[in-house]
């Protein structure tokens, strides 16, 4: 079993329920911690982990942190890297065997190819990855034998439902999504949504930006994105399906007709420990129990895809492949940002993306530097058009 | 993959839906087939799929059956047999590497017995092998490294669910069951039931019995018995959850908190299939397929332990084991039947059952003739307690 465990984007909340899990098992051993540029969490977790390198991505912050730990710990300090080289070098530590891919945008996606070259499993929460880049990673990954194992609950519940499965005899995937707050709305409501209306999601909590795309459905679409990478199936085959209590965390179809549905209280620890242990599962996990007499019942209803217009562009992006989805991805970005800061309105979301895409020149097989090009224009694209 | 096949009970529902299913899989060879007395569609079946050997229970049957293809098939008739010594024949016929068991009743359970050491592999689908003799079936299938593998849904459910993962990481099994058309009765209201209303099941086609046993949720506590025995866990970690759309087969819960849970149109074809070809799936099994939009809901609800006095007295006869599986099985059966015949109400079933159960002395570690011994006396109990 995995035991030796690097963490790119150790700070963030997955980073830190990573090391909630780790720190409950024995045998566990962290060997490098990556962040951005918080010194302090980053300080904590070295002297409780004791990993032999981390990166703090943002240089001057490293050099904070570089000369705190030659004070307190000396010579039993780890070495401290920052920038893209350090990002990388943390992927790459040579006791890993498990790389946890948890930083956040485009800078993640080539720590990730570098792992995968050092023949590290991919414990994948960084979107960008395959969304942007999932032409180039699933490739890589095949030729070097790695396994890119999904940390996303949806995802994680399609991989959990394909454990002893072949490939040949799925039909189809059926991304649960539990279609925010706004599900109920018509088109005409939705034009006076607030960044106070948005933020107020049932089901978890989850910071303003994903919170926002829950409710546009636009994380959604790129889930489907990453599962048609992830588990080699044509969006055509993968179906969205709300289900509003989000106790069902996605299923699979095979052609026998049968369907596979993954269960529980809704929890990032469980995926996580899964992405570590799968197929085996622990049990200091997790002490929530579903009760499905309490539960009474699940509802099913079908997207709006005039309602959720976010979404049905992201399956557009996602047909149309090549840099479309990065494109899809940064104008999202850009726009769910300007409107949070009230400078657009909600309606403005979809429709700066649209814009985006109308005037974007899909490259077809994009190399990373293409990528990162329809990111950037994407991002000045929404930038412009809204005066930002 | 299984290719080779031999069925006791091919004239029964069971019997004709495998032979449905073979039927469509041009390297299926049946190699046996076995049935009580219907000598008319014995003969067709072994027109259609030519058997090596063949019982009609029934000597006097057996005897028409083999005059008449003497004279049709002359000597490309096959050998047909009779009695428990030809269901045994059947059983054990050395080219079969797989049993499908669907006997009804008692004389079903020596003829596995012979096959699993004859090792072949059992597709079960007779009750009374695992309720009755579990205690001998499964260990003698463990030291034969032979498998029983379940043909009812519920249970095929559970194993698909299982399929990959570890027996230890196992927390609790969830077996569903529909609650039939009663679970909002009043105890009161139950006294009045007449088997016309408790033959209007509504998920389900099935025969008059099966269908009051689903009504008492007796069936469900049956079912309880087997999991027991299958999957190796206790009746306490063996939860019953009424879900009335019938659509969720059964659920596993693991001890991480996760749950999966195996979904489907209900279908016997489905279970009959992974049977035989499980793990994999074969496409020609089903067309029909869930549509979650269409279904919009699942409702789940507790069973009410006072109104489901037959369930609850299942629950007490499980954990008591030894012959106590046997004289409810048993007591219910009679019990039924007379109901059926309206010679005693529908809550004198559960209360036959009860006044049975008080009566019987266990015995703890009983061989065949003790259950048998103990299924004549729980009938004659019956019998006597109601001069039927």
């Amino acid at each position: 079993m995995i035991r030796n465990i690097s963490i790119l984007g150790s700070t963030g909340s997955i980073g830190t329920q990573t090391l909630e899990i780790l720190a409950r098992d024995p045998e566990a051993r962290v060997i490098a911690l990556a962040a951005l540029k918080n010194t302090d969490k980053m300080e904590e977790q070295i002297n409780a982990f004791h990993p032999s390198v981390v990166c703090i991505y943002d240089e001057e912050s490293a050099a904070v942190l570089r000369n705190r730990l030659s004070n307190s710990l000396q010579d039993k300090a780890p070495r401290v890297l920052s920038g893209m080289e350090g990002l990388i070098a943390c992927a790459c530590a040579p006791e890993a065997e498990l790389v946890v891919a948890a930083v956040v945008g485009m800078i993640g996606i080539r720590p990730v190819m570098e792992a995968i070259r050092a023949h590290k499993d991919i414990a994948l929460a960084n979107k960008e990855t395959l969304v942007c880049a999932g032409h180039l990673i699933m490739p890589l990954a095949a030729a070097e034998g790695v396994r890119i194992i999904p940390v996303d609950s949806e995802h994680s519940a399609i991989y959990q439902c394909l454990l002893g499965e072949s490939h040949g005899d799925v039909e189809k995937l059926l991304l649960t999504a539990s279609g925010g707050p706004f599900r109920d709305y018509s088109p005409e409501q939705l034009k006076d949504v607030r960044p106070a209306d948005a933020l107020k999601h049932p089901n978890w909590s989850m910071g303003a930006k994903i919170t926002i795309d829950s409710s546009t459905m636009v994380n959604k679409a790129l889930e489907v994105m990453e599962a048609s990478w992830l588990f080699d199936m044509p969006v055509s085959d993968i179906q969205v399906i709300i289900q509003p209590q989000s106790v069902i965390h996605s299923m699979v179809q095979f052609r026998d007709g049968c369907v596979k549905a993954q269960l529980g209280v809704p929890s990032m620890a469980v995926p996580i420990a899964y992405a570590i242990y799968g197929p085996k599962r622990m049990p200091f996990v997790s002490e929530d129990r579903l009760d499905f007499a309490a539960l009474k019942k699940l509802d099913f209803l079908e997207p709006d895809r005039a309602l959720f217009r976010g979404f049905t562009l992201g399956l557009e992006a996602a047909e149309e492949a090549g840099t479309m989805p990065t494109v899809f991805n940064a104008a999202n970005e850009e726009a769910v940002a300007a409107f949070l800061r009230e400078k657009i309105g909600y309606t403005d979301i979809p429709g700066g993306i649209e814009a985006a895409m109308r005037q974007h020149h899909t490259a077809e097989h994009p190399e990373l530097e293409d990528i990162l090009a329809a990111e950037a224009w994407a991002r000045a694209f929404i930038r412009e058009r809204y005066a930002l």
